[in-house]
């Protein structure tokens, strides 16, 4: 059966109704509470829980199989022990399901993969698909079903929640309740037996109820897939990713706890950013993105201005901005325009502007409205050391006041609260009406840092990617010629046979058979060059006397050429000489490393770097997936530390950097469409003055081994 | 008079009698709130206000003078106008008080430094030392006196707390009653005329009562002296301390709003770690350190085990533990064995410790103590996701017995509880208690990376600094015959001869008048070498046709010699030729950046770089303050991320370390005892095969202009 076939998942998150395989009538008891839960939130559809001893559970009639249920059913949800899932799966296609929830455990990740794999295919032959198996269950508000073994407080709200882990999903449940998180939806993907993130994804971006989506990750497996779901997503609503396994270690571990592979982490990083997913370091920073971006509006600018009583708080709001990527605003004469009449002498007009420790909060009051009156100002940070002038009754109101006010017109505020308790009073109070007031100064920073980047995204993103031409059939035959060889490597001419294949520049080669074709070619080619011995029988080259660099003109090429014949015949006696290769001695330049992969979690990737020895040790290096375009690629090579090099140091004239996206472009192109090519890494390309192009200098190409 | 003659600072501390200058009668003036503070505290000594109004203020008799109150002064507390403050001072020196509180502001801060000193000068010449003036006081549990106009509810407890900020300082006390962070002083030091926070180190190093010292800073006046009480104060106790002006922009703000500069913000960062000191990035992290490290044991080991109830979190913790450079414990066997018993099949057994999400608390009990009975472990971070079978009302209870349990045989645990209300309110509750109990996986893994990185400083620090015996007499004669000339640099032959005068090798060079003797110089330097025309006439010098490079022999070096003289001699004429400057022909190796210089911050510092033209560019460098030893410029070495260089890369030979810290050393030596020199740079040095040396290329010497 084909997916087009499949049910629309909206049925799993909106079903009209649930049966549930394994109810229990204990108390307590896991099939028990997922009724109790349903009943509890208050479910408008249909509840049929499934127990051979029939009776009542939480007051609904318990039916003795799924088939003997008298409507339709458009989830199950499966409760029972592990070796009887198969069978209640049975059952359900029987009684034509469309959702199976299979909160069961016991299967894949416990290396019982086999029957989560049968369970998977025999579902998706009779139409059902499949969330799970070993997860917690699904929370919709769409239809007011918990069905779920977890909390029964579920506040509901605007943030969609996808977990990759049961345990925290379900910790989740309760902490967003105590953090005033409102949510549209929460569910653990299990083991991703059928439905997976990507899936997900597609129900939640046009889901009116659901404003940001958070989804907790340990591995991607299906990572193209999940590339484009978020893509889709970002351009409708903020999503917002924590991924573990951030450390080497980390990932390690991540790789032994769940099934998947955690992958390099700065692969992983670059791709979110590239789909303009924004990932947050910790569970409580992604707590506060949530939030904040569900209750406030995507600003238009992005100029921020930092108000506050205290200097030493200012400053730390300005390190924070730094970090978390927020920009100041900067025009001093506006500055001062706007703030002078709130700042007395010895406070500071520039930004972050100190309204000192004098400041009431009828200073706070007029210097917000001055600021968020302002055309330019997109947002203000306000900070508040606690003082014995500024604590007051008032400054709850005077907060939520302005809050409310601005955020009508597309402005934000956020607060930073520091000192005793009439101060912590105000944060909770505030917090509770889902203002944006925190304890801490960086914690006022980063959400505005979440807001700013997701804004920057939309201005810059675009569906274009380049569309490389590549002969992928020159290239395959290449390809199998070496595999044939059962290599999984290409020789270098191999190698530089590709490049030239797809217009990747290269320094020129030829070869010749005779002293005059040697000259001939050094002609053709360009003095200096350099000339290695041809012969099968020689493999170390240098050693047997057959290299010679730097030759400027002809006398030299003739003499290097009588030299290396006649040392090689002494050096390697009977060796068939077959003659040289003449080639271009590459002119120095900036030396990066450039490659594309076929990375386990995302596929095509391409890469870029700071290359020559440097690599291993700077790590400089940046990634995105492919296929992309060229401002894509633009940005990936000023991500690199070493980019400077590039625009030119001392004086230097910039680079060619043009030349080097193309050559980018064209290897994600080639890992993309040939077959069998898993890695191709060039270091150096060097690259020259603008105008002046770039040369692959030293080309390796590894061949997948599971194909 | 000189500083002996000072009274002894444990009287600002712990004074007998304080009298509060500018103590008001109306309710909510600052002069009235410092009295009323006094007295509710419960201060144990005299308090005498003074104001020409006489009666009483809060119960006390005020004097009209402090000159007519009948007992001795030890601290009087400023609070008049800044105009009165003078002569505040003078009747305070009639009446021999000890120690001057200024709280007064409208002085450097605002411009008006020309007061500000005038005070200190007059106070020290009349054996008064000054606290502030622009502060908010002081308070003290020793003698229970709250001598500041901030909140009246101070939580006593071990940690001492000294700002720079005074807005910040008041909202502290604040926050640390709400956070039940216990404080044994906190002061602010104002605009540190006189009194600055190496002195109130002097004081808190020894004081019994305070287990931790927390200073925020923002910017550092005299450096050198802070280093030295920071290294005998963090023998005895951690100190923590938070900086702001991380960031390029944040310097630049701190810079314009304290009187004194905030200085490279990377060189700062170095030097606390040199010192011991923990810099903490955020308030909230420097409270959560204050709070762990003055009420827990630092450990006699380092290995960590992470348990957890849920594998994802696992891997965070995994994360957080290399972000804070903690330890985990990585012997499989001795896992195995002790959490076998706790774990089921499905669980993890290597670290992090997963034992699933079916854990309850007895589970926890059992593994805490079976990890923390073994000698190898020291610590444990304990994670809970809130479950249905985890939450329970035994929790707090187990987890207090276990942390007492083992705090008294110096072990560690913290937790992280994640969850719903029955977790927050255990948290709540533990927290009251002074257990390290967190919301946050990644806060519960800081503070054992603060008290860890706390631990290593003491297992490697020493006393012991370098004395490099310098020819300071020689290398000021060649400074001075600079200053001489007017210059701010020295010339390369200047500088190169301090290299010699220090036994910093360079390449060798001789000048030669004559052929002979430019041959007689290439043998004793040894081929291959490099000949330059020597000539006042002749400024540059490859332009005229007066460099030969690479010279292999004897017959190159004649030859060379005769078309220098003879292309000079046609380019330039009438050119005056004193002959050739024959020097080494620099052989291929590491180039590293090293340097010294006067910071004005801390005085001499020392620096280690990648070198070349990737220095601006990567910006990869080190700094240490001087006089340190080798151990310390070693580790200096290793900070820099291209370190592995000096190891050797692909099978390269490791490099001659211990002749960079020679020259390093030397730097530093340099810099510190000649007079007037500001910045040596070397670049590159190059470093060769161990047992090969080094050799300083290109050093450039500057001078100080402020002398």
């Amino acid at each position: 059966m084909k997916k087009n076939n499949y049910p629309d998942i909206q049925y799993l998150f909106e079903p009209r109704s649930i049966a549930v395989i394994g109810a229990s009538h204990i108390p307590g008891k896991i099939g028990y509470i997922v009724v109790e839960n349903i009943i509890a939130d208050g479910y408008t559809g249909k509840v049929y829980p499934i127990n051979p001893k029939k009776g009542k559970i939480v007051g609904c009639t318990v039916y003795e199989s799924v088939e003997t249920v008298p409507g339709e059913v458009d989830v199950a949800c499966l409760v029972v022990p592990a070796p009887l899932v198969f069978r209640a799966v049975e059952s359900c296609a029987r009684k034509k399901v469309k959702h199976l929830l299979i909160i069961s455990s016991g299967f894949s990740e416990i290396g019982n993969t086999r029957e989560e794999n049968k369970i998977a295919e025999y579902a998706r032959n009779h139409g059902m698909r499949v969330m799970g198996p070993n997860m917690f269950g699904m929370y919709s508000r769409a239809v007011q079903i918990n069905a779920t073994f977890g909390p029964k407080d579920i506040m509901p709200g605007g943030v969609a929640i996808i977990t990759q882990s049961g345990a925290l999903g379900l910790a989740m449940i309760g902490k967003t309740y105590v953090e005033n998180i409102g949510l549209s939806t929460i569910c653990s993907v299990g083991n991703k037996s059928d439905i997976d993130e990507a899936d997900l994804l597609e129900y939640l971006v046009p889901h009116q109820d659901t404003k940001v989506i958070l989804m907790y990750i340990e591995g991607v497996k299906n990572g193209e897939k999940l590339i484009a779901a978020l893509k889709k997503a970002t351009q409708l609503k903020p999503v917002i990713v924590v991924k573990s396994g951030r450390s080497k270690r980390g990932a390690q571990a991540a790789a032994s706890h769940t099934g998947s592979l955690a992958g390099a982490d700065n692969v992983f990083e670059a791709v979110m950013r590239q789909c303009g997913a924004l990932r947050a370091e910790t569970i409580k920073e992604a707590f506060d993105w949530c939030s904040f971006l569900s209750n406030n509006p995507v600003p238009s600018g992005d100029d921020v201005v930092i108000v506050t009583n205290g200097g030493g708080i200012g400053v730390m709001a300005t390190d924070a901005s730094e970090k978390f990527g927020v920009k100041l605003y900067d025009n001093a004469h506006k500055l001062r325009e706007i703030f002078s009449p709130t700042t007395p002498d010895f406070g500071s007009l520039k930004n972050p502007i100190d309204i000192t420790g004098q400041a009431q909060w009828q200073d706070y009051d007029q210097a917000l409205g001055a600021a968020l009156d302002c055309d330019d100002i997109s947002a203000v940070i306000a900070l508040y050391c606690g003082t014995a002038v500024f604590e007051s009754d008032e400054l709850p109101a005077m907060i939520e006041r302005n809050y409310e006010k601005y955020k009508k017109k597309n402005k934000l505020i956020t607060f930073s609260l520091f000192g005793g308790e009439p101060t912590e009073r105000c944060v909770t109070q505030l917090t509770k009406k889902r203002i944006p007031v925190y304890n801490d100064v960086y914690d006022s920073v980063s959400p505005l840092g979440a807001i700013y980047s997701y804004l920057h995204y939309l201005q810059n993103v675009t569906d274009k990617v380049e569309d490389i031409d590549i002969d992928s059939d020159a290239i395959n035959a290449i390809v199998n010629k070496a595999r044939k060889d059962d290599r999984y490597f290409l020789l270098t001419q191999e190698a530089q046979e590709i490049m030239k294949i797809s217009d990747v520049p290269i320094p020129r080669t030829i070869v010749a058979s005779t002293l005059n074709e040697a000259v001939r070619s050094a002609e053709i080619i360009g003095y200096p060059v350099v000339m290695k011995v041809v012969s099968k029988d020689i493999i170390h080259k240098s050693d047997a006397g057959g290299v010679a660099l730097d030759l400027l003109n002809e006398r030299e090429v003739i003499d290097a050429y009588e030299a290396i014949i006649r040392r090689c015949k002494t050096n390697v006696p009977g060796a068939s000489i077959e003659g040289v290769e003449v080639t271009e001695m590459v002119k120095a330049g900036t030396e990066i490393i450039a490659g594309a992969k076929i990375d386990p979690s995302f596929g095509p990737i391409v890469m870029v770097g700071l290359g020559g020895i440097y690599v291993e040790v700077m790590k400089d290096v940046a990634f995105r997936a492919h296929p992309l375009n060229r401002r894509e690629v633009l940005s990936m090579i000023k991500e690199i530390r070493s980019y400077p090099l590039l625009l030119g140091v001392r004086g230097e004239k910039t680079k060619d950097v043009e030349s080097l996206v193309d050559i980018i472009l064209k290897l994600g192109s080639i890992i993309q469409k040939s077959k069998g090519i898993s890695d191709i890494e060039i270091n150096p390309v060097v690259v020259y003055e603008q105008g002046e192009g770039a040369k692959a200098v030293d080309v390796r190409i590894l061949l997948s081994k599971d194909q």
